[in-house]
This record gives C-alpha cells, structure tokens and sequence, in this order.
C-alpha cells in the first residue's frame, strides 16, 4: 500500500523550489511544497493570523460569524482585469461575461458590473437578476439548455445582447416572441464540437444539427442569426484541447460565410478556464484520501496562465477568414472560476477534536458539504487561519458537521494542534462553493466583502426563521 | 461491452413476477420487472395519468407549478405506523424519533408530531425547529458530532430527553449547564460497533473510549448516564449487519451493569433502514449508465420488512440481562427513509426535447441535481406521469436544466414520446431531496400535502425575491 502512495505522492509533487518561497515557508511551519498565502494575496499578521483583504480572519469570525465567506475586492479585481487584458492584448474587440452560476452572489456581480463586466445566464431566475441589478440588456447573454417559455419571453422584450440557441425549437420560439415584439433578436447556436462536453448540451458541427440550425434561423425574418457559441467544460487547464475546439468552430464558421452566406459577427467561447490552485481529483486522489494519505498537492506553476490562452486562441483567428477581414468578430468570454475563485474564502471554525487512531485527530468544524461542495472533489488550500506560525505536526481529518461520514471537508492535513474555536479557511471558495450551498441540517451562511482593511456585508447569514420562511403548517 | 452488460443486467433482473401484476404492467405498457406505481399506493386514470393522493399529478403541477415535492398524507400515515407497530408488536416499550435530517419539511414533521413521532435532531437549527413546531422537550433527543455551545444549553435548559454525547468534552460542558441550570441531564453515549459508520463519529466499545465515557459521566452531580447510541449508516438492508452491532451494544451494556454499576434504561438504536424500491448504484450500475445502458433495476420483494428487523432485535434483547428484567429499557428508533420516503414524489416537467445518437432523445427538465441529488447515486423509479397508458418504445436520457453534463435525473429510460409540457414523476423523494436542494441557477421548490383528492401548500416555491432576500449591494 504504501509503495503505490509514495509514488503516487511523488507523481504530483513537481516544480521547483525558490529560496525566498522556501525561508517563508519555513517560518510559517510549512514544508517545501506548501502552497503559500501570497498565492490569494493573503498574507500571515504578528500574532500568526492569516490576513485577507487587509482584516485578520480571526477578528472577521468574531464580528461576523461563522460559517462566513470572505470576499477580497481588490483581488477580485486583479484576477477580472487579467482575464480582460490577458485577452484585449491579443484582440482589439473582446467582451466578457460573467458566468453568473459560478458564484451568483449580487455583491460580487454588481461590483463586477461595475467594472464592465457583463453577464452570462442560463435561467430564468439569472436572467431576472441580471436586470434586477440593472445590467443593461445589451450586456447579457442567454444561454443554456432549458430556456423555459418565459425566460424567452423576457429576454426577447428586453433586448438582451445574444441568445444562443441550444434545440430547434428554440428557434422558432424566439422568432415567434421577436416578431411580436416588432424587433430582430440577435442569435448564436451552441455548437458541439468532437472535444468538450456534449451530451444534453448544444447541436453538433459534424452531425449537420448547427447547419440546420442557421438554415432554419435564415428564414426567420425576425432573426439576426451572427454567432457561435461553444462551451467545453470546466476547469479546463489543456490548452491544446481548447485550440482544437476552436480550431473546428472558425471552420464551421467559414463554412456557413461559404455555403449559406451566414456571416458570423461574435465568436462566444465560453468558460472553463481553470485556475493554477486547483484541481480535480484524480483517481489516484480518491485512493490516496481513501487509505489515510493526503491528496497530491497541485504545483500552481505548471497550470497555464490566462495570457497562454489568449494569445493562442487568437493567433488561430488570424488563420481564418471568418475571424479577420476589415470588421474584426466580437469574441466573447464567459469566465466563472478564473474571475471569483481566488478572491474569496470561507471561514469555518473548529466544534470539537477527537483523538483518533494512529496518532491523528478529527476536528468537526461547524461547516462542511452544505456550505463547502467542491474540496469534495477537487483540490483546495486549506489554512489553520488562527496559527498560522505554528508548526505542522499533527495529522487531521477535517470533517463538517452533518450526520455523514462523506462530510470531510479536508482528508490527512498536517495542522498545528488544533483546539475548539480555531478558525479554518479553505481557499478558493469563490467558484461552486456558494451556488452548492444547502439546507442540510443547518442555516447557510453570509458573506461580507473586505477592502484594505475595512470588511462589510454584502450577504447576512440565514436565520432559522428564514429557513422556514416559507412553510406552512396543516 | 453488451455481454457483461447483459450479464450485470440479468444479476439484478431477479423475482418472480405474479400474473396480475402483468397484466397490469401489460396495460400500462412496461415491462415484466417494471415497478408498479401500486407500490407507491400511486394509481392511474382514465386520463393516464398519475394519481397520488387522489389527485391526478398533471392536475396538481398545473396549479401549483414544477418542480413540487407531493406528499401523500395517508401513505405517510401508513408507513410510519408501520415502523411503529412494527417494532411495538415485538416489545412494549418503542419510541418513534423522526429524523429531522431526512426530511425537514415542517408541514411533514408537525404531520408525524400529530401522530405521537418524537423528534431527532443533530444541529441547533433542527433543535429549534423541534422546539418551534411545539414538540415537547421530552420527545426531543439530540446527537451529532458539531454540538455547538449554544445548541447544548438550549437543550438543557429546555430539558430534551435525551443527548447522544459524541466526545468526551461534551460530557464536561453538559455537566456544567446542566449544573448551571439545577436540573439532572439525561445523556447517553454515541457508541462505534465493529460494523458500521466510524469516521468522525461516536467513541469507540473497542477502544475503551465509551467506556471512559460513562466513567466520566457517573462522576458528574448532574448527570444521569442511562443510555446508548447506535446510528449504522443510511439504507441498510441486512438485518445481519444490524444484528451484529446490536449484540455488540448489548454486550457493552452487560458490562456497565456488572463493571460500572450503570444500568442502561434507553437503547437507541438509530435508523438506517433501507426500503424496498430504493437502492444504492453499484459500481456495475455506474459502469451501464456511463455506457448508455439503464441501470440494474430494483426488486422490492428482495429486501427485508421493517417486520423481519424489529422480530430479530427484540429477540437478540431477550438473549442479555441489560435487556430484560423487571423494567424492561426502552428502545428508541430514528427512523428517516424508511417513515417519508415513499409518500414523497417529485414532479417535475418536461422543457426540451431533444434527438439523440442512436435513435435515442434527450429531455430536459426543469429540475435536476438542484432539487433531486439522490437519484445521481441511488436507483429510484421515474414515471411519465402524463402518459402512464402509452406504450414505452423509446430510450430517454432525463437531464435537468444545469449547465453541468452531469445534471442527470435518469440515464437510459424507456419511455412514450415525450413533449415539452409532459410531467415526469420520481418516487420515493421524501429521503434526501428537500436537505439537498440547491439555488444552483434557480430558485428552491415548494411542497403541497394530498389527501384523498384534496392538496394544499405546505411550503410555498421560492420567489426570485426570495433568493437575493438576504443581499446587499455595495
């Protein structure tokens, strides 16, 4: 057993080591491939505690509460500004669209707006709060595989910027609803392509369903059918796999300028970039969790940067007809992850520690699955944010506080000794973390947004009145 | 790949099948080893539709809107007074606690308080809800591992019946409220059985830790050790298992008796119990649907009665001293899946239609995984609550409205034509599914209660208001 986990182990263990990094290290107690704090732009005060956004976390838990999400302003602006200038560098038109299920709290949307961004929906519901928070039509974008009726409805009375079609019937809806508005609406197809994800999701190149769709969107006088629209997945750190799917996408793209005189005028290319502190679990992670090791670490440094991307992406543009010529295509990003993870964390404080077998202990914390989905099956940083000086010697399982043995919020982590009240922060909570919160035996949290120094609310926690808010008693 | 399939297949193809039943499935156009809505006390009408309660399912998700939790008031009736008469019929002394956890519905708990159910609870939030919906504190017993501190002295100052202590720090904090408030606490210990759910939860018969436990607790003024606690794991369908750890606690009970003077009045024997129309995937399961075929299906006449387990228990009772005598203790049970499971279905309705590779279609509906997790692990049946009379030729993959591929409700369904606007329903969701809803890109579903063909709400559908109520905007 051991043998297949120390190589395993090693397999992940990769990417050097700078000597600054390694005296940093040392002094927070950390062995050399523990990720550091500087990572989030967090950083370690004089009495241990772990800093973000200027405000120590254990005085923000204190304050606020735990549960609690933290969100730091000014690295959420760092992390939006390189995803819009990684591109802008490359390209003199590109647009991008928040990915509203990502992280759909409206403190972070609206603070994004604010800076430009628009929004990526794929629900009724986000779509109602795009407009809620006063993002002009001409900045949302409609996707998704099950537009009810009304959505359609409302999308096609406000105007919104593109609604990219994921069936056929799709498209005889929007016509219908364009035409009794006495408007045209623009339209992109979701497009499938041999890479990425396919299944429920859009109307394949090869199998001739994207053709169709244009041809079908052509006769429709209330249409403006200009673009395409391709999403892959999640997390994706392959640049290759993205070029392919690109790659393929402008090749329909002449196609249609070609064969049906369809000139496509926005290139949506979704999401999925992935981020360099985190990553799914493989199965050898699984096994290692299973029999009482750590999972593999990640080595931020071997993940592709925005930039990588970028450049790449419309270095292939440059290749095609229908991505030059005088009017350049709009291109469209709709990130999630690359923009929210980073700048937020969650809070969670330490209920109880037990003495396990074997030397180690489980601390039960007073959040776990319901407010913190993801570290289940991906890779997350996870700091002892009340000591963060003190050396690391003890083994924990870190497990949530619902009656479930799969509520482990973190497996085999090296702690200092851990006591009851210790505050814990998982990172790179800003991505799947909010959208997956639940009511399982317990209220689900606020967050607060924190500015060099100064934190407010921009989520209050649920109270127990608000969980049964909505009941009735027979 | 197609021989281990239909070999897997045939494995789980198991049971006779009795000639009325196929005549009535000949009728409805399913298969031999299809389940008859019959199990659910479902029927249908001359409309072909479902019936639940006596209301037809496309009547009630037109007034009341998809997705909606229905819950069958006279078949939650009958399964928690089976549960109760079940184990009643074998000892004198049972008590019923629900377990708030699976279901916590207020219109269906305040339900099963009407009918005598005490109330288990394992958070703060669900200790409250108890007290809110006016269960008496001698009918509350409260466990779990996150006992904050709030949480325990609002159980000793109330004076619930029973605390599960999880870890031997409990037993100091209780000792001192209880102190705090002059009243005796009743408390029992959380044991770990040689078989059975470990992890971060209870202390150990083996290691000694439970037994430090009532030593710890007997030299506290104010506490009244009388109890011990045994929670498996969650749809356990062999009685062997169960057996096992019960023989186990009694043992240990035997032990205090003799070792420590501690004479155990209360057994809690937890809940767990497994029903007959839901299981969980295997890993065969898993390996057909990621290969396009239906998973394995289930055989209710296969797993054993709340009857067979109840029989078996109170005999292993007779066999030990603890569980005889002059005051025979009584056994508390926490029963969750096995008293609201099968009155609960999930209705939700078809929003695109979409053909597939293969001659086969994909439908998306308007829940998935944000109201319906359980049916990504474990098999429950889905009908086409519209169209229950119309032959089944054509193979559905049910996804919901997520922009995730793996927002799958069920894989590789025979189904009749399906449209947009047909209802589908999925049984047995009254375990697991209201806890595990998710403002994943919509909002959260209400419940209406049936009776003999009348409905009312029990808990209204989440407004999109409602799901930014607690926001603000910096």
């Amino acid at each position: 057993m051991i043998g297949w986990a120390r190589k395993a182990a090693k397999q992940v263990w990769l990417g050097g080591v700078r000597a600054a990094d390694r005296r940093e290290r040392r002094r927070l107690g950390m062995l050399d491939h523990d990720l550091l704090p500087a990572l989030w732009d967090a950083g370690v005060d004089a009495d241990g505690q772990l800093v973000l956004g200027g405000c120590d976390a254990v005085g923000l838990a204190e304050r606020f509460g735990t549960p609690l999400f933290v969100v730091d302003k000014a690295r959420l602006r760092k992390d939006y500004t390189a995803v819009l200038e990684g591109f802008r560098r490359h390209h003199p038109s590109v647009e991008v669209s928040y990915s509203y299920k990502t992280n759909p709290l409206p403190g972070v949307l609206r603070t994004l707006h604010d800076w430009g961004a628009g929004a990526e929906v794929i629900s009724h519901f986000e779509l109602w709060l795009a407009l809620r928070l006063g993002v002009p039509p001409e900045q949302v974008i409609f996707n998704g595989p099950a537009k009810t009726h009304e959505a359609l409805a409302l999308a096609v009375s406000r105007g919104v910027r593109l609604i990219n079609v994921d069936n056929l019937s799709e498209i005889d809806a929007i016509e219908k609803l364009a035409a009794q508005e006495g408007r045209t609406q623009r339209i992109g197809v979701r497009v499938v392509t041999s890479v990425g994800w396919s299944g429920q999701f859009g109307l394949g190149i090869r199998q001739g369903d994207a053709r169709e769709a244009f041809e079908r969107a052509r006769r429709c006088p209330h249409l403006d059918p200009c673009a395409l629209h391709l999403h892959l997945g999640t997390g994706i750190k392959n640049v290759e796999v993205y070029l392919r799917a690109v790659r393929e996408v402008l090749e329909f793209a002449d196609e249609l300028r070609e064969r049906a005189g369809v000139a496509i005028r926005f290139f949506d290319l979704g999401g999925g970039f992935g981020i360099p502190t985190v990553r799914p679990f493989s199965s050898t992670d699984f096994r290692l969790i299973a029999n009482g090791f750590p999972p593999g670490l990640v080595d931020p440094d071997a993940a592709p940067r925005i930039e990588g991307y970028a450049g790449r992406i419309v270095e292939l543009f440059r290749q095609h007809r229908s991505g030059t010529g005088p009017e350049a295509p709009v291109l469209i990003f709709e990130p999630g992850r690359a923009v929210t993870s980073r700048s937020q964390t969650l809070l969670l404080r330490v209920v109880a520690v037990k003495a396990a077998s074997g030397g180690r202990f489980n601390a039960i914390l007073d959040g776990g699955k319901n407010v913190a989905m993801p570290p289940g099956f991906e890779y997350h940083e996870v700091f002892p944010a009340s000591r963060m000086r003190e050396a690391r010697h003890a083994t924990y399982d870190l497990y949530g506080p619902l009656c479930h043995p799969g509520d482990v919020v973190r497996a085999s982590l090296r702690m200092p000794k851990l006591a009851p009240g210790d505050v814990i922060a998982v990172m790179d909570a800003g991505a799947y973390f909010v959208p997956n919160q639940m009511n399982f035996s317990n209220p689900r949290c606020g967050a607060v947004m924190v500015d060099r120094g100064t934190a407010e609310w921009i989520r209050r926690h649920e109270s127990f009145e608000d969980v049964v808010g909505r009941d009735e008693l027979p």
